[in-house]
């Protein structure tokens, strides 16, 4: 599904959302379970591919048999003879018999449910259907994804969505909490992470804790089962959610998925409302989402969409993008805001904002706007011409070469990206400090970057499809939604301005690069096991004294637009086991003639008193072979 | 080097090896100390790029000097001022100077020994010598490997060999003997594996247990330095080796590397003999090597050289592949005793030892000779004009749909590959087992096959040179040489014959071939941390009673030379820990025109009482789209 504005003016920009209901294993008849579900205002309904009495070829098997004729006839099934038409619950969609049993030690049923399985498959892919259900892998499941695996090779199109619980009730070992999600991780694994395998999650009345939960968002979720069973009486005897389960239901409505109510054969749980009741209340959740921020609604075309950075120095921007930004009220109040102060605290400044602050400071302000863009200088012109008259001088200049006339007081300056520097807002302004007075102020006077380890095999997937090197050593500005925080975001490294502690020429000018390059190794705890794929960057930036601008989780700005965070790619995921000890290292190099980041990963486990370290990754990006910035 | 054969009758077929001297990285003038070596009896040296006194560059700094000249020079420096003449001791190879330091926490130190490291590098290639000697790495590596990984960016051609000591003396902190192949290996991890990155391995006075020095065998090793401080004296006075160091250098001498023997600039410990005694005690080492044994004579030319598996089946084989086979005379006095001693239990048999073993037996019989190549039948009918006679009729057909004129009592086969069955033996043996009678023996009886863990980054490397997919899911025919097995082999599934319990039509012939599909699981205990690269197999067969032949490592058939192991590759290497538990699926699947193999590991470690598994490998070669055995 894509993106869509709805219609329903209760719930502006949630998509609509599609209820099932599903009956489990043993429909007797398929149109009036159909034609019951429609009068119950459900949208689409889920059903077992054969009737529970084609079980009965799983024990056939092959003897050297005095009856040849029957030995032929088994052989022939096994061969591909065509289900019987009464063996057929579904013409038109459908779930996997759960009772075959790939891993079986017995060799025959494994290889007749191996038979059954591709019998089913291939008539879901027949019919046009494009998913079938499959069951939950069991505890042995190697054979079992194998055959999916190999299904994937011969039946085209096909997309099959494994039915997960959320909790494994039932289990003897391990954490109950976390099997399942480990069983998925492996089970894809073996699948060669296809990308037409993802997960149908069945939503259990034991929920795991809060970051348990959040491991599946960065995970391929097609469809949502609620059991009738997980739902609470209210006081009518009406089916309703416990407080925990609204919330997870809520927060997985914003991924879109369909859901489906799953009803044993004998009808609802519940005294009042029937079979229609449950689907009235998840489209009662929905109606009463909380409304989006400017933020979530402008987000909404970019969820999990890799951008490349700009390259504010080597291109000139295009007026779309200067139209976007222009957008972030946020920024410029921010902005605004430390003009204000800085004037307050000193004397003089550089454009729209820097005069109006500057009026509301009642002082007298000369303001240079230097600008290099051609087509963006022609807008400034505007601007003199209509309104700022000879409030304002325009220069059009880079920065980095511009001979001002006289020094400054205050330097403003929004050259700010994702990562903080990557858009070498260092380089800029190490260039045109020389026109700023010795005591003059830097707006920004500060930004540093923050990473964090980050899961999402929905990015990992986007960057691979390219199938080159390139673009996994090239970091992407995007906002995450199908992704998941293995551990808080933690500062790597910052910048400040003016910088008067670095060597320059007799012009002013630094005569090297050397004290913008950065490294910097960060250790991170991960708490559950998950895969690693990449890495998220963020920044915070300190405007002026204690007015901050962020784009880092914890102290986002609120409703500002103008930044997504960066993801830095992995070549190879890693899977990193709970208690890893991960460290990043992450470089910030430069030459003559661009700035690029490399960057890898250095995992170990704690084991009694030793630290068991892992491969790491590779380096990413020598040299800037596939990404950097041009200066 | 590539393997040749020497002309010192002393030592047959091991090639020649070469001995330097390194005297350090204090000498003073390198043409004495190369006129000194070559008078010594050493065929090369090893010597600093620079001499000590260029330290004095690490610790300058750029300021915002009041002196801009003294700037100035700095800054011209780091951007390649060339070397001055009187500070390179080398003019024609070298040791990269072993003060640098690149993790230094000074950040002016990490610049200039950046500078430093790629001004040496850069030297040593203009000149034109392929390798430099770069340091061990220190605890903290990280920026050593991100400055080595870029050089190969921008140095064509340049080789770089790491050396690194066998035990690390002066470690505060885990096992001394394991740390420095954990360091390596994170090293080359961080490089990308690069192929022109090697080692040079120093020997120490404490050797690590055998299974730990077996690791090295797996890795690139170009050089081998002997410090003469690891020297014992002799009764006289001269350096001697210990046996156990004396049993390490004969096994690295079938590795082919250089030798270096390490001596301080001070001159030789030892009473006798000078510094000419290293070197000729180490040519004592290699002339007094023990004598190849005819398998690995033969290997000489093979080792790791991957060859793909036979498809005789499918494909005739060539006049030459069977020139090889009838060298092994192992291999047909095996097949003559079995036939032996089955004539003697039993009447009847099919070839020229057959007729051997018959005549021994004094049994009167009747042979039949099956072959569906019809070059070679040009061949039996040589044998049979000139030899042979009325003794053996030869019959030119598959024996899978001959029409035997009358039922056998022995049915002789030779259709093992090196994994038993990859040459389709069962399926031709179910074919041919119609026309032998009910009490009828098959020779071979049976076949067994085993595999173990292997590490072998050269293997890994050769497969990935390919850049495909299908060649990491290919099993190659390949003589181990730089490989370590990780476990011992265990045994995955066996095949006999004849196979009476299987469903066969009204001619004889099997109905299907799924009674020679296999699944199995075997688990390994990974004693030491390693690199698996792939998985080996070997075979044992019985070929009547008690006549085995073999490839198992540890029950190879004596001098057999007709089977090298089978080697099947993993896509992505996996690191395992020490302790890993390391389940290997394997199975073996067929439809009606291929058999093919498929294969996935799936390592897991014990953390107190629970086990952590990590994510396994994908399944390799679904539905045999890369490798298959044609029937």
């Amino acid at each position: 599904m894509e993106t869509s504005t709805t219609s329903n003016p209760n719930v502006p920009n949630y998509p609509r959302i599609m209820i099932g209901l599903s009956r489990g294993q043993e429909e007797p008849d398929a149109s009036l379970v159909a034609a019951e579900a429609r009068e119950l205002g459900y949208d689409f309904i889920i059903l077992p591919i054969a009737f529970p009495n084609y079980r009965r070829f799983l024990f056939e098997q092959l003897v050297d048999s005095v009856d040849i004729k029957e030995t032929k006839f088994m052989e022939e099934w096994r061969k591909g003879q065509p289900f019987c038409r009464e063996d057929l619950v579904v013409k038109n969609a459908g779930q996997v018999s759960n009772w075959i049993n790939l891993d079986s030690l017995d060799y025959n049923i494994r290889i007749n449910s191996e038979v059954i399985l591709r019998q089913q498959l291939t008539w879901i892919g027949h019919i046009g259907i494009t998913a079938a259900l499959i069951p939950f892998p069991s505890d042995s499941f190697m054979n079992y994804a194998r055959c999916i695996n190999s299904i994937f090779g011969t039946v085209s199109y096909i997309n099959m969505w494994i039915k997960i619980p959320l909790v494994l009730e039932d289990e003897t070992l391990g954490s109950k909490e976390t099997v399942t999600w480990e069983r998925w991780n492996k089970f894809r694994t073996l699948c060669e992470n296809h990308v037409r395998l993802s997960i149908v999650l069945e939503v259990t009345q034991n929920l795991p804790e809060d970051n348990i939960l959040d491991r599946w968002f960065a995970e391929p979720i097609k469809a949502i089962f609620l059991p009738t069973t997980i739902f609470l009486s209210n006081a009518k005897g009406f089916p309703v959610l416990s407080k925990r389960h609204q919330a997870f239901v809520r927060k997985l409505i914003k991924y879109k998925p369909h859901f489906v109510i799953e009803c044993a054969a004998d009808g609802p749980n519940h005294a009042s409302g029937g079979l229609s009741a449950y689907q009235e209340y998840v489209h009662h959740l929905h109606r009463t989402m909380p409304e989006l921020t400017p933020v979530e609604q402008f987000a909404l075309g970019y969820h999990d969409f890799l951008q490349s950075p700009l390259q504010p120095l080597m291109d000139n921007l295009e007026s779309s993008t200067y139209e976007v930004f222009e957008k972030d009220s946020t920024k410029y109040a921010l902005y605004e805001k430390a003009i204000h102060h800085a004037l307050l605290d000193h004397t003089t400044g550089s454009e729209e904002m820097i005069l109006e602050a500057a009026e509301k400071a009642q002082k007298r302000v000369r303001v240079y706007a230097i600008e290099k863009n051609p087509s963006a200088f022609v807008t400034l012109q505007n601007k003199k011409a209509e309104i700022w008259g000879d409030k304002v001088t325009i220069v059009f200049s880079d920065m980095r070469s511009w001979k001002a006339p006289e020094k400054a007081d205050i330097l403003v300056s929004e050259l700010l990206g994702s990562f903080g520097d990557n858009e070498l807002s260092p380089e800029c302004l190490d260039g045109a400090q020389k026109f700023l007075k010795a005591d003059g102020i830097s707006i920004p006077a500060s930004y540093t970057a923050f990473i964090s380890p980050i899961s999402s095999s929905k990015l990992h997937n986007e960057v691979a499809a390219y199938k080159d090197l390139a673009h996994f050593e090239t970091p992407y500005v995007v906002m995450f939604q199908s992704a998941c925080e293995l551990a808080k975001p933690c500062q790597i490294w910052s910048f400040e301005h003016p910088n008067r502690n670095i060597a320059v020429d007799e012009d002013g000018n630094p005569i090297n690069n050397y004290h913008n390059t950065r490294y910097s190794k960060m250790t991170f705890n991960i708490r559950e096991s998950g895969i690693l794929h990449g890495i998220a960057g963020y920044f915070e930036s300190i405007l002026y004294k204690d007015i901050m601008l962020s784009i880092h989780p914890d102290t986002h700005s609120i409703d500002m637009l103008s930044w997504f965070p960066i993801f830095f790619p992995l070549k190879i995921p890693i899977y990193l086991p709970s208690n890893t000890v991960l460290d990043i290292n992450f470089w910030r190099l430069t030459n003559s003639h661009k700035v690029w980041y490399e960057w890898c990963v250095d995992p170990s486990l704690p084991l009694g008193y030793e630290t068991v370290s892992f491969s790491p990754s590779a380096i990413h990006n020598s040299l800037g072979r596939s990404s950097w910035i041009g200066l």
